[in-house]
């Protein structure tokens, strides 16, 4: 709250007050811009930071992540451009000296659940899809519930479209799944999943349904501390689906008015999501009749372990005919590719079919928004 | 999305993948925790930043916000124990060589409309009325409107109880404002309201409620570029007046069941909040029968200025009949006492009654809890 006096000092008349803000020299970090984005969409990433020796910037403008050194004017203001940049929402982290900074500028962020990074916006008309826009919108909660497989509170965000409030009716419910390093808040920020939903829906293109959007990352003991390394990673994805069966969606059925049948219910994840996601639906292939896989596959020890474990499914000749959409989406340039390829194999050897598109671009939520635009208009015709 | 890797690297098998990550050389700062609460309820605070020269935390753990400096030892970690301090939630920010820096061990954060500042938590048994407990849980959602007033695009925060969701019933609404600096995640963030409300109602000791919490900050021309400073501050005041009565009000009362009299609205804020609050309910003293002002009082050119403003409800023999609870309280050290004083001298010559507690502490978000924390009980008597 000092930016209280920041804020309003300059109009309030606090007699005695502002005698206690320390008096100081201007410097050129009071007028400072970043990001500064121009006409022509190139950006500037500007920091003040005198005393550095160096400073870098990093994020998901590039497909590499390779950082990018700034350079240091006379004033010790430290700026690079950037760009241009197709117009959409980026992720950006500077380094200064090595240490990880917030730009101070800057105070739009993604939360991680062991990090923070910058959010930017370059504005454009290929933006519209996700921008915050004058159409009706619905809803996104935070719910606190009490998780009895993991023994503790957790948290999910829950979408409901517009009208749900006002209205009586069942919905259909689309579980949507965060990446490794997220938590359940990914999709509703730099994922803007809400916006995309609301937009998606004042088009006409998507019927209303309620969008749950679960913690999928899991309270790990130490990897350090585990015989096997390969264990943690079936820990985790054992943890997340006892969790999710037997707490997330007894939850949501008992909470929302929803339509609580296979035919009602959609399923997908990005990256570790994803693979939650081939894991939920080829152990409990009655539950979900869409199916969504971005930027993902199989993680493990090795595919034959995933080809024993959901054998039941993979040989199921029901299987193909009660999914109405196995959706499987990924950049050209993911440096899960190779797990991706992989997972289609072993889903070809069993005749398990999936649509599958490749587009340009990584491991990034440039794609994952622009996938999630994509599968959305395809659930629940 | 690149903790993907240093996630599920060490238990994952993505051939190939891994190789993309540059190998580096392990720094002290792999292992390093910040903050680390001990045993006898020291903090210490810690960075690893080996190149910097100058390493300083400031935070409301400390009522004069006074930075502290932090020592290096030969490792390049940074350090400072604070405390021991009393259980609760406190934010701090760091300053590394004059760059505002969030810790990058801490992702917790508290949301300013300009800036960040982390949070910590010192548990023990005095954060029981605050903590996120095994009790029933309401829902706080994100709600986006379209503010007619404005012309834009709104949001606000709006909690509604345990069994809003499955029940028909309609319920009473305490209208809750942050102050300058922050906006309508702040309540929900560092104010903890939520966990407040749902630990005061687990234990029967308030009435179920909705409480809303819009966004305060008003989108502002510079101040730079006004003739008068002063104006800033009343065009501020009453822009929010005007968008609060025209857009949120009928807003909350169309979209949730609410019972929408006065004897069953409330409203309360902090600092530049409880401005609003007075100026609101002087105004319009038919709206609410329940009125908090926290940390406040009348911010601007004059007392005058505000007896003459306000003078029809100052002089209304009946204000004091419908107010059934006008709520003053303030810390002993906050800076904002000389305006509060004035407020409280101007509605004792008007013979407005109100209840009045002074505390100790200072303008302080530690505070404001306990503060709504007193509050809460007290409505919808």
């Amino acid at each position: 709250m000092r930016g209280f006096g920041l804020a309003l000092g300059a109009s309030m008349a606090l007699s005695g007050a502002m005698a206690q803000m320390p008096q100081r020299t201007p410097t050129p970090n009071d007028t400072l811009k970043s990001p500064k984005v121009m006409a022509d969409n190139r950006v500037a990433i500007q920091i003040y930071a005198p005393k550095a020796t160096e400073v870098t910037v990093g994020g998901d403008f590039s497909s590499t992540y390779k950082p990018i050194s700034l350079v240091k004017n006379e004033q010790g203001v430290w700026s690079t451009v950037l760009g241009p940049l197709r117009p959409d929402y980026y992720t950006y982290t500077l380094m200064v000296d090595g240490v990880r900074t917030m730009d101070p500028k800057n105070p739009v962020i993604k939360q991680g659940i062991s990090s923070l990074e910058n959010v930017m916006a370059v504005p454009g008309a290929e933006t519209a899809f996700e921008d915050n826009r004058a159409v009706p919108h619905g809803q996104v909660r935070e719910v606190w519930y009490s998780s009895g497989s993991l023994n503790m509170m957790r948290r999910m965000h829950v979408y409901t479209p517009p009208g749900y409030e006002q209205g009586n009716g069942k919905y259909p419910v689309f579980y949507l799944l965060h990446g490794a390093g997220d938590d359940d808040s990914g999709w509703n920020t730099v994922g803007r999943a809400g916006f995309i939903l609301d937009n998606l829906l004042a088009a006409g293109q998507a019927k209303p349904m309620i969008v749950v959007m679960p913690n999928g990352s899991m309270p790990m003991p130490p990897a350090t501390g585990q015989a096997n390394p390969m264990q943690g990673l079936s820990t985790m994805r054992d943890m997340f689906a006892n969790e999710f069966l037997k707490d997330v969606m007894p939850y949501v059925e008992k909470t929302y008015r929803t339509l609580p049948n296979r035919e009602n219910r959609a399923l997908a994840g990005l990256s570790m999501g994803g693979f939650q996601t081939l894991d939920v639906s080829l152990t409990r292939p009655d539950l979900f009749n869409y199916v969504g896989v971005f930027s993902s596959g199989f993680f493990g020890p090795s595919i034959d372990e995933a080809e024993t474990k959901y054998s039941k499914a993979l040989n199921d000749a029901s299987f193909n005919k009660n999914k109405k959409l196995f959706w499987v989406e990924i950049g050209k340039d993911d440096f899960v590719m190779d797990a991706n390829k992989k997972t289609l194999a072993l889903l070809d050897k069993h005749k398990i079919k999936y649509q599958y598109k490749e587009t340009t671009g990584g491991h990034t939520w440039i794609n994952w928004r622009q996938y999630l635009n994509e599968y959305v208009p395809q659930l629940f015709k």
